[in-house]
């Protein structure tokens, strides 16, 4: 293990955390709130910290997959521990656990909360934990590699350890490249937002977080309905721009170089859009006789069906109330998830097809033995690795989420409640069914549950083996 | 598709079901039961479709996987479909659906019930429910493979297509021997169990009755309390069997011919007792406070553990009224099944095995990229194929289980009364929580939920392939 860069990647970490909670800072200073100082000294800590890491560039260059996954979940673990102190030092939040589970669930655009009643919060809080949001949605690695200190070798491996799917594609050959392409979409799909929700009537500061909650398909409101209150237009909106943050980038990238036609062959596009729309209709058919006009019923259901889908978590209703054929599809959609290379979690909807196809060609193969076809997408044969790893994702993705579920139940709360409660954060969505409806939240969890949720936020947004990897013994050998 | 020898094959297995009939027949006429004569009337009929399908040798004797997976898959929906005539022609049973249900479900082992009240059953009838577990545990195929009429080539194949587990090991060259010595010990270990209850004082016809459900581990019990009105040494007793029921027959097969320290090394056999003994200890300190004192805790935890991890579903308590840590316990093990090779269900211990040790191997291969070391089981490699096998395996049941849960949402029951429903009949286990827990049963699902817990009983079984199998075109090609 080559600590040098390690540390080096880590400090880099703190010192753009600090640049970014300096926005915090200027919330309080607009709307002069006594809570700004709360950041002040956060960033102070985060540049003690980060600056002496950051002095000197580190003296090895050894840099492969290993230290890439360690760097990176280390250095979330970080980012979360000192993103957390605002939420202290304000006063808003006493205990430690609860400060470290609310930002780890904004930072891996989960949207689980702590709180009870966000509307007594001060602005400059909301704003930071809306924001924690959009940094952790298109990733603060990627955003670290636009910048020259990390022109280190080896940084595909960092975008691949922090990047969600099974595969990263690079857009253009070269890494910071493709970085920077990657920003600048996600910079101007936020901005079209908050022009479209401005236009439409909301406040400044509610198009700002909840945009930001889009974005990153996060999921934290800044009102206790979550998006309940919001007008019909508004809705709409947040539901097409969760769904178009729910897509694989390299769509919108293909569209940008006008490679239209490409991007619309994208199975991965296909299969999810397809999948939304059919649980849309599905609920809507369901749940029509709880609203006046089955318009009504049908834009209820995509609201809550993008918001699932895409793992963001926002809600305009209480679908916990909806019958158990709308619920269950909800839950379901909980473990499809978004696109790959999306601001989305979830098992991801390229997984899905690989699993799909798989089991299409083993049930071929049981008739024609001799057959030895590979499994294609968008035409092109998925390399074996990949395959692999996707089935190797499934089997460790589903021993965390048992292992989780058993260690909840020692609060000996029901089992939906602890089933959805982890599919929730281990999928980055946010509310889940029962205690942790819509309407519900975390607080009612033990510290030690909490804990257990962190972990398992943490190993959804990093997609599970960065985070397991700390846990090996051979990760930690020097050479 | 060879269609000769499918229909040569389903005719013997209704034959061989006549003369498994002709018991219940007896049963009804010790007893004095007018409703032996349904069993009369369903014989004749299985002779009458059966006899013509054997008279003469089939056509050709091309018989590859596919062959043996569809009449594998046909012969145990024929088996059911007349095993249920006894149902309705005793007029015990009026609805065709539930009879069918009930049957599948002793066949299958599964021992999930649609009777409201069993002990007003006749006894001819509460026989025959029994005795389909016995003859579906070890399964009517490998009974087959000892008579002579079924020396058809590709024998291997059938006895693949039945016998739980990703790879079938023949004990002795031979086919026919291998079918053979495993019905001997499976008899031998039968007439065990009955003579231990009977020497503690259990009547002829329970001990016979609650041995077939152990020995098959399915779980229809003969009384209403299912097995909680037994004395502890019978409990005891019932526990043990269980277990040793459980266990992959290679193990006693080994033991028989003297190679009892090959027999204790294999890995499947010691984490089966592991997860055992971990989940009774767990278990019993969680519910320690409901019983007088520990043991009993102990005692209760066993027959639980044992009966759920086996897949076979007696009870002696309400584990409904668990603490959440417990109950939580209880569904995981649903999952993880018996081992393969014994006449249990769920997804077995050798695939979890399996799969974790794929994990091991990933994790090694992150830090490792280039060592190539293969996955061993009992110090042998395991093949390519069995690995990939076994992930397939996992996708589909998954994707199975899935699609059952929404299916059965339509009823509109809680999600924990479908979740455990499911999981209790694609793992051939019985009772689940909520509605169908140990005190309630199926009764209260559509007839269309029903018909899917049936085909989940019967995927489950046959472990999911032959009955896929049946669903794609190219299977009923002719060559």
């Amino acid at each position: 293990m080559n600590y040098s860069i390690v540390f080096y990647i880590i400090g880099w970490i703190l010192n753009l955390e600090a640049a970014f909670m300096s926005l915090g800072c200027i919330t309080a200073l607009i709307y002069g709130e006594k809570a700004g100082w709360s950041f002040v000294v956060s960033i102070l800590l985060c540049l003690v910290i980060g600056l002496p890491l950051t002095v000197r560039k580190p003296s090895s260059h050894i840099f492969y997959l290993r230290e890439s996954f360690v760097s990176t979940a280390l250095g979330w673990i970080a980012l979360s521990c000192m993103g957390a102190l605002p939420f202290l030092f304000s006063g808003v939040l006493h205990n430690p656990v609860d400060a470290l589970f609310e930002t780890v669930s904004g930072f891996t655009t989960t949207g689980s909360s702590i709180f009870t009643d966000v509307e007594i919060l001060p602005r400059c809080i909301l704003f930071w934990r809306s924001f924690t949001h959009w940094i952790g949605g298109m990733g603060v690695l990627v955003f670290l590699l636009i910048l020259p200190p990390l022109a280190v070798g080896g940084r595909m491996n960092l975008m691949k350890a922090e990047s969600p799917g099974p595969s990263v594609s690079r857009l253009v050959p070269k890494v910071q490249a493709t970085a920077k392409i990657l920003y600048i979409l996600y910079v101007i799909m936020t901005l079209v937002e908050i022009v479209l929700l401005l236009a439409g009537g909301m406040p400044l500061f509610d198009s700002l977080t909840i945009t930001f909650g889009t974005a990153g398909t996060g999921g934290f409101g800044i009102k206790n309905d979550s998006c309940a209150g919001y007008t019909t237009y508004q809705q709409v909106v947040i539901t097409i721009f969760m769904i178009l943050f729910g897509v694989n980038f390299n769509f919108y990238f293909l569209l940008a170089v006008k490679k239209g036609r490409q991007a619309l062959q994208s199975e991965e596009v296909r299969a999810y859009l397809l999948i939304i729309l059919a649980a849309i209709l599905l609920i809507a058919v369901n749940i029509r006789g709880y609203f006046s006009h089955f318009g009504q019923a049908v834009q209820q259901s995509a609201f809550q069906v993008g918001s699932i889908i895409t793992t963001t978590g926002y809600a305009t209703t209480d679908f916990n109330l909806w019958p158990e054929f709308s619920r269950t599809i909800l839950v379901m959609l909980m473990f499809v998830g978004a696109c790959a290379g999306s601001t989305g979690g979830g098992i991801k909807v390229y997984r899905l097809l690989i699993m799909v196809k798989t089991v299409k060609k083993e049930l071929r193969q049981l008739l024609h033995p001799r057959s030895i076809k590979k499994i294609q997408i968008d035409g092109k044969a998925v390399e074996h690795e990949v395959v692999r790893s996707t089935n190797v994702f499934l089997i460790v993705y589903l021993l965390i989420f048992i292992f989780s579920i058993l260690l909840v139940s020692l609060d000996n709360k029901d089992l939906i409640t602890n089933f959805t409660a982890v599919a929730s954060t281990l999928n980055n969505i946010g509310p889940g069914l029962g205690d942790v409806g819509p309407l519900g939240n975390f607080s009612g969890f033990s510290n030690f549950s909490k804990l257990v949720m962190t972990f398992d936020m943490l190993a959804g947004r990093l997609e599970l083996f960065p985070l397991l990897l700390l846990f090996m013994r051979s990760t930690w050998k020097k050479f």
